[in-house]
């Protein structure tokens, strides 16, 4: 059993046993480990969030402070605070879950009739089996059925359908079987800036490079064709630009782009030949009613079959946002158009070696797409649940912009959409010369103090990217109205003296 | 919005244009793709898989065979073939989903509480809320109070558990964080063969190498520290091997191994600076009466604290095995032991990119670690369903070894844990020619024979790797018994036929 025998002298082994001692270190360590790994970077679960974990349990401990409670405002988790499920998709989980239920008169019928369905489509009937790679096949039909109505009657194919275990494992599947090469040659993603932190976490663990282009704050955060251009020019001087996200309504940033651009990005995407991304899982968190969602694949088919039918287009949507918000289930779809078949066969492959999405997220996506139809028995209750979210969201991000544009110092775009606002925030030179004493970004230091002193946690923009020079944060709209009246205010109190206290 | 302005006539645009046009190719095509996806193999969902599904689409068009259906047995996946979901385990996963049934009196009372207990511990209650990237806390606690009864009461830190999207998840973010070095200094991991094909596919996937130890078929399929030795010796000419992985009970080969033989694999470990890998899903599953199942960690402890305190150790278990097989749910975890805390706090990181484990898998695995108690009101029924289970399987396994060992040129070693058979086939010369022919490998060419001839589908051992010059299949035994006898009585005639075809 021993090693020793490759040893001749007992001199020898004991040299072995003693270099072997000295050298007992670990195997992994910070120096050792996936150095792309090391390179990830996850605000939104960063280190104000920590901190405030840290402030949760000395209160919880009796430790005092100036406030009484931490508000969370850092992460779109709206059932953490408080928001209520919709009765009808946990009614029919928990009949796809416990099947026995299926004779409990107290379950109504459309309920139950939705669970048969899925459950005809697993194997053995039951959550219990793994589903194809790409998804339970009645799932992937009731997906393409909404993509359908949702776009007017553009074509959708189930087959070009994947459920995905949240949004993210579809966006992360995809930037990983488009990346190549290397050096100069490394595939190149065109992210916007701000972005939401898992393009660059993923970015990085791929070992891809990052191409940014700037949204336009000064026009509501739109996507600027110029600014791709500039930004794709100068990516093809590092590296080899095939990809280009688009997220719609956007996080951080809480635009909704217009037809127009959307149209625009399409025509350039087409152009230079960029596979496009189209991040959408906000698509029903629409606010104002001059705001319209418009997905990209909509556009891409108004523009005609030339464009249709080349440009290369992965749109991705969630069960963990709009009205239902059912984060934990990690449920997804995307759409993947104009695929080569031999690499769809590939990406499935891929797929494969994690077997299959949970199949309980994938009968909440189910009920995302299929709610129940008007002449159906929870129809009534499902719209008021749907109707009471989405207007109560509404009612706050006019609430948040309002409150923030009040405050001397903030400046905050119109909340069109998604569920955070990302308010611009004066630093004065006092202040960002004590950051950098402190070697931590100017709006780190700002969050961190508003944290320690008010108790609300926010993320700070560096996280998300932004034009240098400007700061800002991510907050979400979140908290019940009470909360988040309570949340701005102590915003509004903290930056005012915040000024005070640095100029 | 045109790029055009870069080009100053009219006759470099129509010329722009014109070669824009020419080369209008797709994006992602199968040249352009990332290259380690293309290298992956998943023989569990590949070529013989395929295969079914066809016949199976063209057995319902009514197209005739010499057989009316398949029987799977490819896939370790019992719900599908009719095993039922074990009753309290589906009880608190509803009671979780839908927590109006808490007032239902025909729920007991102590899946209740246990619902009541999860839902306590997650985020506004609600499994529609994200956890800790680790996991919800109370099951974090539940597993290490389960690890510490499995051990006999050496002790387990709540803090060294991680929650994952089934083993799978688990398993690969361990490769991904341990992977580094380029060329010759690319981490190498140290896998059986035959394999798990996750192994292969994850060490594809990030582009690491695979260094290849064989396991002992005329020895029940043991590791042999010899063996170990050898490949490790060879494995250091190419690569640096850090990483030693072992499947125990063996899958595809189900084996249980011995203490001893865990001990000399531990000391290896130690002795040769490797980090150590123990995937134990099937722990529960475990058929005859003298063997028995010792987890690497209790192993580490008893070897002493030199041990125990140094050798890094990550073991996984699942929800998708056992006897309640719930793949479905997507639930598993994994223990990471003698971990520097700030290589932990890098793979916290890591994993939040994917933001948490589904909330449905947690709870499922917590009904794995946390069963009814003795006293209380489900523990019979669930020890019932259990045993069922479990015995059911215990019989198969027997049935399978001792029916296969029937066949002349088929030779089966005893079934001692986990869900398959890997039984060694002769190929004769003649038919391994025609296998040639066609350029597939012997065992594919036997095994798509197989399934065109009697609609058993089972998978070729050259998907798990095999002795060169040596061919298996991989079997399941999670078919009813009245199905398994059919389908091995179809193996026997077909391989008697096969001998004969090709002598």
């Amino acid at each position: 059993m021993s090693r020793f025998s490759l040893y001749s002298t007992a001199a020898e082994v004991s040299e072995f046993r003693r270099c072997n001692e000295k050298s007992r270190g670990k195997i992994l360590t910070m120096q050792s480990m996936n150095p792309v790994v090391r390179a990830i970077e996850n605000a939104v679960l960063g280190p104000t969030v920590e901190k405030a974990g840290g402030i949760e349990r000395e209160l919880r401990r009796g430790i005092k402070k100036q406030f009484d409670e931490v508000i969370r405002a850092n992460i779109g988790d709206a059932h953490a605070v408080g928001q209520q499920p919709i009765t009808f998709l946990r009614q029919v989980v928990a009949l796809c879950t416990y099947p026995d239920l299926l004779d409990n008169p107290s379950f109504p019928n459309d309920a139950k009739s939705r669970a048969m369905r899925i459950l005809q489509s697993c194997g053995g009937k039951s959550l219990g089996s793994y589903s194809a790679s790409q998804g339970v096949s009645c799932i992937l039909e009731d997906v393409a059925q909404y993509i359908i109505r949702r776009d007017g009657g553009i074509p959708a194919d189930p087959d070009n359908i994947y459920l995905t275990t949240g949004a993210s494992d579809g966006i992360i599947s995809i930037l990983k079987i488009l990346v190549s090469g290397e050096g100069q040659s490394r595939t190149g993603f065109m992210i916007p800036i701000p972005q939401f932190p898992l393009y660059s976490a993923a970015i990085s663990e791929l070992d891809a490079t990052q191409v940014n282009y700037y949204l336009d704050e000064e026009n509501c955060w739109a996507v600027d064709v110029k600014e791709l251009r500039r930004a794709l020019y100068k990516g093809r001087e590092y590296c080899n630009p095939k990809v280009l996200c688009v997220i719609n309504p956007g996080n951080p940033t809480g635009q909704v782009h217009s037809r127009r651009c959307i149209e625009e990005v399409i025509h350039f995407a087409f152009e230079e030949g960029l596979f496009l991304l189209a991040d959408e899982v906000y698509q029903d968190n629409i606010y104002p009613g001059n705001c319209k969602f418009h997905s990209f694949k909509k556009v891409l088919y108004e523009m005609g079959p030339e464009y249709s039918s080349n440009v290369e287009l992965a749109s991705f949507h969630s069960a963990s946002k709009g009205f239902v918000s059912e984060c934990g289930y990690r449920g997804g779809y995307m759409e993947v158009l104009n695929l080569q078949a031999d690499v769809k066969a590939q990406l499935i492959k891929m797929l494969s070696v994690r077997l299959c999405p949970p199949l309980l997220g994938q009968a909440a996506m189910d009920v995302v797409v299929n709610p129940p139809k008007p002449e159906e028995e929870s129809h009534q209750q499902f719209m008021r649940e749907k109707e009471a979210v989405l207007s109560s969201l509404a009612l706050k991000a006019k609430l948040t912009e309002e409150l923030l544009n009040q405050v001397p110092g903030i400046q905050c775009n119109p909340l069109q959409g998604a569920m955070y606002a990302f308010p611009r925030i004066l630093i004065p030179d006092k202040a960002r010369q004590q950051a950098e004493d402190l070697q931590v970004a100017p709006d780190m230091f700002y969050c961190m103090k508003l944290l320690k002193e008010t108790g609300v946690c926010v993320v700070p923009g560096s996280g998300f990217g932004q034009k240098e020079g400007t700061y800002h944060f991510r907050m979400t709209i979140l908290p019940a109205e009470d909360k988040l009246k309570t949340l701005l205010q102590k915003v509004k109190d903290f930056h005012i003296k915040f000024l005070a206290e640095y100029s």
